[in-house]
């Protein structure tokens, strides 16, 4: 049985190859060769800890996976990550089981690729500023993401704790990216200088005014995954002229400010205008013109564990 | 993560420490201390392959596990085994994944040790021989377990393919095993001699004559794992004065000869006599005198995989 360790895996599959397979993904899904199940959770009785586990299967590679994940909120308190993942991989030739692999950095990566896909069928073609809201755990492969599919020539960041932004900067240096970056404690400032917004936080209520935003601005959501959540002004979804999920399923019992804007009669998921997979494989339309705003919100799903996660095995193992 | 494999648990977890968690198992069971998910079924299109995924938690080790099955039934052609399993230990005080760790030999040893602890309630005391109709794959441990409870003094071996009952036999006394063992390719003398009668098989038809059965048998099916099979003899469970399951809700949808008698009006689920959780617990008896015939039919559940796999990683990382 062959193991990977997060930093092992950070060092050879990165973006780029996350961008690739999930794209590759859709066309399987479109041909039917994808079996997702529902994901099973079990909730630890008096904690709010949470086992998740869910199990895909790609018939196209004949490759399965289940991705476990333990979500423990209070773990933050002895200096261990709230949520801890392992993706187990099968071949579907013979049943065996191949490669057990850590989760937290693919479920990061892919949920940037996810905002980068998005991003590149939404935004506008020349977005040259980002802005980034809420500098945690997520941040990092969500810039990554935004910065493969757009020229960015400037990165507007902004957090609750301003030092945590401030050490984000540092990080985004050290990876290498050669890109002007301010640090601010004026969220209106980002907004007011943004072409692409990226959110990722826990907030319960909306991260930005929807009256700061530019014309033709494009917004991802990959925060807000319970219904008591926001980040996602409610005014930005009304004058939104197109909101697409990575899975409208998903998002109809976890996206909190959408679930919220539907009971308000601001927002249906029924007559949402669609998923990524429709704007990927061009049964919608991404961006029509300059002056838009559009949204992408990602909740997750286990088929996009499992593009990554074959992903990785394929590019190492094979 | 650690892992293991099935040949390095088999020489250091055995039928004892199987009994035992097991017991330990149905007491946590009581005290609700075990969470049991349904189990998840993914099958392959076109094919007669199918995933298998059952999550447990274990709130008074603070141990959860989730066992993934293949099973390819072709696989014997390209000399593999049917099924292939692994089960991932996490640990629940903060959710890391500790363990991965081989459940081939881990699910026939929890099978053997259910037949052993039914038998210890179900059969006479004073039983000494046993009879084992089909020799494969889930034969071995069903034999230890049955050793494990009770002074068996000759064993009679049968299977359909003669070779291999005597193949078995051999793994017998190779393990050290020093009683008297006949193969017969008569199963009728199987019957005729046996105080306890073990079948596992992966019949369609009732494997003995329960005509052929002394007074005061007492037999234990771990086969007919689908509603189109069948190995106990419908009569025997008209005649059984005592059935008891391991699980009865799995039961209803996998043991064939149960659901095939209760079509029939020979049997019903409803007013079944119980299962080992309640004979363990003494909320209903074990055998009363030395005339009747008993059954226990097993199936298996996520919960006895639990019970085991955490006897392992406690046993051996502890």
């Amino acid at each position: 049985m062959l193991t990977l360790t997060d930093s092992e895996i950070e060092k050879q599959y990165f973006m780029k190859d996350a961008i690739k397979d999930t794209l590759a993904l859709f066309n399987k899904l479109e041909q039917e060769q994808i079996i997702v199940e529902h994901r099973t959770v079990i909730e630890m009785p008096n904690t709010h800890n949470a086992m998740l586990y869910m199990p895909c299967l790609d018939l196209k590679e004949k490759l399965g996976t289940i991705k476990v994940i333990s979500i423990f909120p209070d773990n933050p308190k002895v200096n261990l990550s709230t949520t801890q993942g392992k993706i187990l991989i099968t071949e579907l030739e013979t049943g065996q089981h191949k490669a057990i692999i850590d989760a937290s950095y693919l479920t990061r990566l892919r949920t940037g690729a996810l905002s980068g896909i998005a991003t590149d069928y939404l935004s506008r073609k020349d977005s040259r500023v980002l802005g980034v809201i809420g500098t945690g755990g997520m941040a990092f492969e969500q810039v990554l993401g935004i910065l493969e599919v757009r020229n960015i020539e400037h990165i507007y960041l902004f957090n609750r704790t301003f030092e945590k932004a401030q050490l984000f900067k540092e990080k985004l240096q050290d990876f290498g990216i050669n890109i002007e970056i301010s640090v601010t404690q004026d969220v209106q400032e980002v907004v007011q200088h943004s072409d692409i917004i990226n959110c990722a936080t826990r907030s319960n209520e909306a991260v930005f005014n929807a009256k700061d935003l530019k014309e033709g601005t494009h917004i991802n959501g990959v925060g807000s995954y319970q219904p008591s959540m926001r980040e996602i002004d409610i005014n930005a979804i009304k004058k939104s002229s197109k909101i697409v999920f990575d899975d409208i399923g998903g998002a109809q019992t976890e996206a909190g400010e959408f679930i919220q804007a539907e009971k308000e009669g601001h927002f249906s998921f029924d007559s949402t205008y669609g998923d990524l997979q429709q704007l990927v494989l061009h049964k919608i339309n991404g961006r029509e013109d300059d002056t838009e705003t559009t949204i992408f919100k990602s909740v997750g799903a286990a088929h996009f564990d499992l593009a990554v996660g074959i992903g990785v095995f394929k590019k190492l193992f094979s």
